[in-house]
């Protein structure tokens, strides 16, 4: 038996997602909740929950409230997940979602989330550098938690570059800028963020290929563009392949995202060929895409729908 | 140093109430949560918190959630009160207020609580059997689980009675009915409360003191109507006063009722004479409306609010 490559997921900012249906919701009304489910969520913790169902070895760390981490701390235990979260004094932030099914209307109501300090931060960095042993991939994901600055993210990726790990990145805005001047080994930005990145809205395919390229040149290995339901490009040595997802129902895109990043490392870590963990990475998606939460219930879908999955080389 | 009277309260359907100020707060839309607190809460429970003021021994039962018992073991551990409330599994309900600064509107989302089954409310019968000591007063408030019977706060007052202990009640509908036929020591609907229990409107004051009468006749000790800003009416052995409190600038009327019964026990407990619990008892119902949450933080503003308090004496 080989080794198994340990991967570790941080996620500064986790939320627990509280999503609840109210049929008739108005403000300024008394209403009754119908059904209602909670969840620990964050995208270090999605692509964990993912990466579990591979049997793969993970360990999670980032940032997590004392006074509610019970329901972080309860499925980490039955999955059997490595809990490193650095505890911070308060409450992980809660998303309620309410759904309206009377009129399709969703409302979001957002509590603020921790605010960790400059030891919380060093006791992170800490962290990440006994973690990210060689070879070990490690998964950066998510927004930032209120007062930490961008160049966290870049501080994380030179500490797990420096130790001979692979630094994979799914963030948005100054903090995907800042990751890319530390050259990951792996980025996810769809177009919007790629556009963002760039300073300049995307002209077509072809301009986003050619910024893929050039990040690409700039030393990230894998560079992945999600292109929502028209699937995701992907760049790595000298491959350029275009996946196109089979045509599903969609009910909610959250967690489309963390499903495509967590294929694609469940892919690196069993050594499959590029162009399987792109058809694994937007089956994966796709299924996430037609389910409610943000984490699958098991594989099966996926694999039902890898086989549709299109992929065509894009001559470079 | 004589014994102090044991007081217990009992909630059988506690609550967590989540108070959160969003600004512009709208339906369909993602909305950002500015400030919030969570408070436990429930009848009982806010009456314990106020008895533990007075310093009065109290301990505290019904029906808790295991899933999110914490908050309330924090401060009952933190206030010294005793908590022998019966663990039921799941979630204790939790009720959302959602405040606009913006258009002064409120936004309730209440959660579905609790299910007790038969072994558990069996369970409560026992701890009370145990905690209703003689001359012990139980305080029974608030609204039914999800599944339980009116008759239980019959069964629940019996229980009190057999043991030589006072039943003070504070709910209403069907469990107040079911409660006056097991003739507690005290209880106090507000005027709406009482018309519901007659099963007509109330015409004007005489009428509400000619059914209070009837009520006190049947054998409740101390019957107390709450009149909202009129004040409240009091019946008690020949004697009937009616209470007016001060004039004060009403912020919110949650925990109003709560405060009124906490000061008639606490008045109880500590051997006052009919006139200074109804002061008492008044003042501390207007300081609560006074203030936002569903509990005071301090004594102060009810004490210099007593002297305000005007009381006459109903010729009956």
């Amino acid at each position: 038996m080989t080794e198994k490559t340990p991967i570790v997921t941080v996620t500064m900012n986790p939320a627990i997602d509280l999503t609840c249906s109210v049929p008739g919701f108005a403000a300024g009304t008394v209403n009754r909740v119908r059904e209602h489910r909670m969840d620990p969520a964050g995208k270090g913790v999605n692509i964990a929950f993912l990466l579990r169902m591979f049997d793969l070895p993970v360990t999670v760390t980032g940032f997590l409230g004392t006074e509610n981490s019970g329901i972080f701390e309860r499925k980490f235990d039955a999955l059997g997940i490595t809990d490193r979260f650095i505890r911070v004094p308060g409450e992980t932030r809660t998303g309620i979602k309410v759904l309206n099914a009377d009129n399709g209307e969703t409302t979001d109501i957002n509590f603020p989330g921790l605010s960790p300090d400059a030891p919380h931060l060093e006791a992170l960095f800490e962290e990440v550098r006994q973690l990210a042993v060689k070879d070990a991939i490690v998964v950066i994901g998510g927004s930032l938690p209120h007062g930490v600055s961008p160049e966290v993210v870049g501080r994380l990726i030179d500490i797990v570059r420096t130790q001979g790990a692979r630094a994979v990145v799914d963030t948005s805005g100054p903090a995907l800028k800042a990751a890319v001047e530390s050259v990951p080994s792996l980025i996810k930005p769809n177009d919007d963020e790629l556009a963002d990145l760039v300073g300049r809205p995307m002209e077509n395919l072809d301009d986003i290929v050619a910024e893929a390229r050039r990040l690409h040149g700039e030393g990230i290995e894998t560079v992945a563009v999600s292109l929502g339901a028209r699937g995701a490009l992907f760049l790595e040595g000298s491959d350029a392949l275009m996946s196109s997802p089979p045509t599903i129902d969609p009910v909610s895109t959250v967690g489309a995202g963390d499903a495509m990043i967590g294929g694609l490392v469940a892919g690196m870590a069993l050594g499959m060929p590029m162009e399987d963990r792109v058809r694994l990475a937007t089956a994966l998606s796709a299924a996430t895409v037609a389910q409610s939460g943000p984490s699958l219930e098991s594989l099966d879908m996926a694999r039902a729908l890898e086989s549709q999955v299109v992929i065509n080389t894009i001559t470079l």
